[in-house]
């Protein structure tokens, strides 16, 4: 009995939260147990990271390495603490953000080494990649609409990534796109700029056809 | 213009600290402008990823993967902010705990892979080894009598590393000691048997051998 791995990528706004959420509701009608979860974060340790990360300590500009590290730490328990317990037991886990962020991010739009970043990933993930991983794939100027909308809302805060520019946004994307061509059985990727409910549709379809 | 950069290690209660403070003042004396660091630490970020070491996050157990990956990234974290900006301004760095505790703790005495450690350590450095390297070198059971007489007078409280078995330090040791062979001329050994003074001056005695 071994459970499935399923990770959300996409830039920020693209709805990875809400599309993780309507699909762990489609499951558990199915009868299948399903635990979602978050990069950074998602355990005790995590979450302490991830407020690292996420509000610069003390002010201090944060390295590339140290940030890269502090990112691959919260991974390592997550996969220890949650992942591979919940897979191990024949759960489902949906996590928003894993290893192709780090690769997005750091690596394509950062300009990262992009082995060294897979071989600090593989250290971090036990060799345990993803099933199934959906990129949620929208033009970069939708995003920020849906973004300012956020904020206009209250609903949402600022942070580090957030602020970057957006010429920054488009190398993300242009990085997942080769993510996805590198390994094409896993990457699935669903046009996320219809409504949630379309969405949300599109990504249940790839689900049943690759994992059911 | 170039500093120097000297590293402190050693077991538990062998009087890093304190040796550092004194080389720090004996340096000073010279006209030498010292900064002394510690590990995991030295910085707000490294501070913070100190925090959740040192007091295992929400009581869950820390995987030893995520462990790693926190105290490297405090080290790229004080490379970057501290170590190397005060080397190229021409300071010297006194930093109790660097690299070779990861390998001592993580690599020799709980078994990770030696080379999986150096490269990440490589990697966190930015390829910059300590000048040098002072092993404060004792039998291990003077360090728990030393530790005991600190629990008694309410300086030091227990943390994860004091806990752990006697036969763990013993492992530390050894590991310290494969480490000094494999980089002589990096490595010095220190007795730390004897009372501070003469810890304190057979410590500069190394310095000025080797650097001065």
């Amino acid at each position: 009995m071994s459970g499935r791995f399923i990770t959300f990528e996409g830039p920020e706004g693209s709805g990875k939260s809400t599309q993780i959420r309507l699909l762990a509701e489609t499951l558990e009608v199915q009868g299948i147990e399903v635990v979602c979860s978050r990069e950074p974060g998602g355990t005790a340790t995590g979450e302490a990271v991830r407020n690292i990360l996420q509000h610069d300590a003390a002010g201090e500009p944060l390295s590339d390495r140290a940030e890269l590290l502090l990112f691959t730490a919260s991974r390592a328990q997550l996969m220890d603490q949650v992942i591979l317990p919940t897979l191990e037991k024949g759960g489902w886990v949906l996590c928003d953000r894993f290893i192709d962020s780090t690769m997005a991010y750091q690596g394509f739009a950062r300009g990262m080494d992009i082995d060294t970043l897979d071989a600090v990933n593989d250290f971090a993930i036990y060799g345990r990649k993803p099933d199934l991983t959906l990129l949620l794939d929208f033009d970069i100027e939708l995003g920020f609409q849906r973004l300012a909308a956020r904020y206009a809302d209250g609903e949402a805060t600022h942070d580090r990534f957030e602020l970057e520019a957006r010429d920054f946004h488009r190398r993300v994307r242009d990085g997942y796109h080769q993510l996805a061509e590198r390994e094409p059985e896993r990457f699935r990727i669903v046009d996320a700029s219809g409504s949630v409910e379309e969405v949300a549709s599109c990504v249940w379809d790839v689900v049943k056809e690759v994992l059911l």
